[in-house]
């Protein structure tokens, strides 16, 4: 369902947007749809910002004719974030792509939201600084904070949560307000940014960030081993964590996820569980690291323990983990990615992906498995034709298992997509009732009229 | 002012909490005032919970008879935190003190929110774990939460922002939540954990938390060493940070500090900018980091460079650190602390740093600086004889002028302290109208007929 835009908002939007206004079909759909399993559902229309001001005009438009409005970076998110279940407009954000400010002395960079991860990276070069968090997706900064994405190399350097250290935000009707500062630390009042950060568009639209660096470390190296069992693999993950070794990224891929890389990439990698390793350090640092890593994973039967330092090398190693998630796709060439990011207490990992293990032995769809395991978190690539009745119900049967499962031991029904549309349902059933009510609470008060990217993140009530 | 209770919840408070209810003027002058120089301001009633149903039963009552209250620890706040402006009750979660699970494997622990940090690392010995956050003051964890506490080990571990991981909070009315949970990430929702975290009770009332906790280190060395002025102290420092040196503690202390210290403690140490440094890590590392910084400080004129790596030397290096804020309050005997707490960007430091001492300059009474150096956040130990209106006005200058100075340096008017009563007035001129509209709202919305601690943290309207 579109709903249509009153006459007098369309002709407001024209004069001020000109032909960054999108009334056309194909614009839509593009913003109407993600890179999961929700069926599109397209916006009455597309406003493409360029300024604060922009985001004012619409949000302060959109109040007085009560039009939803749903923040839009690159539309790489998973759980329906950007679909238009109630139409309205979506505000695409990708055009305010300035790098405002890069405060290498402090660490820190001021950035709009519409710029992508990996454009603040290049913007970086020569300072000595990188900005460490990464989805995946070469997504927007302002998507990622929204959506509070982490990543691989959230193990050692946080999520968003712990790297956006203020945002200016726009609120419904247009009011622009500045949240967190750029000291290292502060007890001034509510922490509005931390409950920006994750709150998917819904409180607010946050148009420019400020986000901490990291200074390149000296030393960088990787390392990769296989493992007779997922089990042995998780084992030392706990194990590195609970010693406290500073890994940068510890990820796991596992057998099916190692053949599908063979069969996309011609090679001939150990189809077995397999862990990926980055140690960030000085140099004798990250050689002690690995060294008692591959002590670690020696003793749990870990086999064909290579190691690298210069670039080339690393790259080489870790290529099966950047190619993993395109190559399990080609497995079932058409089909679509339903997505599953469950996060567990680190001493339930093992229990969890084996109790996941034997769930996806009793259906027929591929089901591979990977993840940021150094946090608890992991996915399943979960391949279904979305016009297959069948396969789909075999995917929403694995993942409300994992989903359960996770809740049961503690741990959180997505990691690090987010709620969106496709987890209100267990919102509740992860927080109470209570706490739910108390999102509404705060939702209300800052949205009173339900304009911004209305119908996510809260499930509806009855 | 103290606003007498109703006799009917007068009646019911007896009839549940017996000698757990104190009306008398000892008691209740005890939790009228805390550390620093705002005058008592008693609550009608003090109540010892025990128990979530205890705190559950309070807050009911007092919605029921519209009664303030207002949540304490051990009274170690500064900015008048604990005061009773409004009268009502004093909600004393001290006999909430047990500790609930310690989670080894997964690093962290539950515990009800009068527990203390000392008490909580005292429980963990043997498991090779600690829980770093050290604001100084033996607070309860419950107290540290409620203003987003953090302290010398900050610049390493973060402030209680970053430690909490989830919370069991009581409403006003009495319903209770489960906020975040243990998993070491989640996007499921708005971030309730760390909205209650810095509220100062005035959103709810934490009554149990789940921390962070880390490995003890391998190895730990700590050094100290002399400066020939604050500039180059604090351009070691800057520049120890910006190289990335993951220093555990780096804390300065001026030299009318160290004159203090000299006379408390019948000491000979060199009266001059100092700082204090300690590393975490494995016997190389922490080696490697000594040297790094070691090399920096030569090249700024430090001198005395001492370090050490067993437990009774580094205790020796540091106990002029630890004694410091009682040696420099025997400057004036008889005296209080004007409390000031401002952090800015790293950058800035030492420029606010040398504007503070010319205004130091210029008044009669004694101040002496020290502060958490990495993080960009220092405290002024401003002494004044509370009787004395020309050094309350003396006090009052400096602690606008520098408040002024961070807040024009984009830093912020509090680091660690919070806001209480004591800093309300800078919160619009450090986040705006708009954010403080924004906090507003959510206050309004939690807790609508604002009855937890009421005049707190919010500016009052005119």
């Amino acid at each position: 369902m579109t709903t249509k835009l009153p006459a007098p908002l369309i002709e407001s939007l024209q004069a001020r947007f000109g032909n960054r206004l999108s009334l056309g079909e194909s614009t839509r759909l593009q913003h109407g749809r993600d890179e999961s399993v929700h069926p599109p559902q397209l916006p009455a229309a597309v406003v493409m910002a360029e300024s604060n001001e922009d985001v004012i005009e619409v949000l302060s438009l959109c109040q007085q004719h009560q039009t939803p409005v749903i923040p839009y970076g690159v539309g790489s998110s998973v759980e329906g974030h950007v679909l238009a279940p109630r139409g309205g407009i979506s505000l695409d954000l990708s055009g305010m792509n300035r790098i405002l400010a890069i405060h290498a002395e402090d660490g820190d960079a001021t950035v709009q939201a519409g710029v992508t991860r990996k454009q603040l990276n290049d913007a970086l070069k020569g300072t000595g600084l990188f900005f460490p968090i990464d989805p995946g997706a070469d997504a927007t900064l302002g998507g990622m904070a929204a959506t509070r994405a982490s990543g691989t190399n959230a193990v050692r350097y946080g999520t968003m949560k712990d790297n956006v250290l203020a945002t200016t935000t726009v609120l419904a009707g247009g009011r622009v307000m500045r949240t967190g500062g750029r000291a290292r630390k502060s007890s001034a009042g509510y922490d509005l940014t931390r409950l920006l950060v994750g709150s998917e568009g819904t409180l607010g639209v946050m148009t420019e960030l400020t986000v901490r660096l990291y200074p390149i470390p000296e030393a960088i190296s990787a390392a990769v081993c296989t493992f007779p069992s997922s089990e042995a693999a998780v084992q030392t993950v706990i194990q590195t964590i609970q010693l406290g070794v500073p890994v940068a990224r510890i990820e796991l891929l596992d057998a099916l996820s190692l053949s599908a890389i063979n069969r996309f990439s011609k090679t001939t990698l150990t189809e077995a569980p397999t862990l990926f390793f980055e140690f960030h350090g000085s140099p004798a640092g990250v050689e002690e690291q690995a060294q008692i890593v591959q002590a670690i994973a020696d003793e749990l039967g870990g086999a064909n323990f290579e190691w690298a330092t210069r670039p080339e090398d690393r790259s080489r190693l870790w290529q099966a983990r950047h190619d993993a998630y395109f190559a399990c796709l080609q497995l079932k060439p058409g089909c679509r990615c339903f997505p599953t990011d469950v996060c567990v207490p680190i001493s339930r990992l093992a229990e969890c992906i084996a109790e996941t293990a034997a769930d996806i032995a009793q259906v027929s769809i591929p089901i591979a498995l990977f993840g940021h395991v150094g946090d608890g978190n992991f996915h399943l690539v979960v391949l279904v034709d979305t016009d297959n009745p069948k396969e789909m119900d075999e995917a929403a049967w694995i993942s409300e298992r994992v989903v359960e499962r996770a809740i049961a031991m503690e741990g959180t029904c997505t990691g690090e997509h987010g709620i969106g549309l496709g987890k209100r349902k267990y919102l509740v059933r992860e927080h109470g009732e209570t706490a739910v009510d108390a999102m509404r609470a705060i939702k209300a008060a800052l949205d009173p009229d339900n304009l911004l990217n209305p119908g996510k993140v809260l499930p509806d009530t009855h």
